[in-house]
């Protein structure tokens, strides 16, 4: 399923709206997607790449399309590991909510108190205790910073491309 | 981080031992992955692509192994999706306990109790509920038979490659 822009979707309605995107959410514009930092911050450094084209599974793009968007999947897994040095990355596109190709890219640490487990576990234990919730989104870096550091990587990333 | 075989990784010795598996995991063999079907069948076809070689994050591969790895699970996702006609197909590598590159397929289902969440979620909640554990490993359609609908998606996909 594949198409320049769904109207009711709101992940096309990002891409399609750029410039509107708040300062410390924008992170990268490529040929084929787009990189934003991740509404919550508890795993530091969590990013989101998401398709510029409206496609619901891995077999809708034809295969140079889908390589191009694994490359920058890739830069933004290095360009994370470069500013944050974690243990591992965790890569997933699950769409259960917004079917609309969006890869999250978790930065995962030795520190993380279930680290052997997918965030989602933990995430939803936050999301059922109103006085945790607070600490999905806080940056202790700072989302701005955050930003500047994940670009200045990706600048020189794609420098040496 | 790569290497042909790692001697303590779970997924290496799995790779360089394939006659061993049993029939019933066993599904298909690529150029640079093996697909097995996942131990627990909960969501229905679930499928894991392991790659043959021992990366731990996406910019440790090549762009040339990187794309045709993707191509892989792209069919094994195809493959899934004719047999399972799911609503969407979950892709996550995570890497938390085993660093090899792994790709979970989870097929998911808009009858799915929690469909809008995470498999992770669901799991965790039967992990923790002995008497719920065994509908983990279940498969009403008979781990053999998914192997073999599987296969045969699998064999006239890549003949049409």
């Amino acid at each position: 399923m594949e198409e320049k822009l769904h109207a009711h979707c709101p992940l096309c309605l990002k891409v399609d709206s750029l410039a509107k995107l708040p300062a410390d959410e924008f992170i990268w514009e490529f040929p084929h997607s787009i990189v934003t930092l991740g509404p919550w911050q508890f795993y530091q450094g969590y990013c989101i790449v998401v398709a510029k084209r409206h496609f619901h599974e891995l077999f809708d793009l034809d295969r140079e399309t889908r390589s191009a968007i694994i490359d920058e999947v890739a830069l933004t897994a290095q360009a994370i590991h470069q500013v944050i040095s974690p243990r591992k990355i965790n890569y997933e596109w699950l769409g259960n909510q917004v079917p609309h190709m969006h890869w999250h890219l978790f930065p995962r640490q030795e520190s993380d108190s279930n680290k052997l487990k997918a965030v989602w576990v933990e995430l939803e234990q936050m999301e059922n205790d109103p006085q945790k919730k607070i600490a999905l989104e806080w940056a202790s870096r700072g989302r701005a910073k955050l930003v500047h550091e994940l670009r200045h990587e990706l600048v020189q990333l794609t420098k040496m491309e």
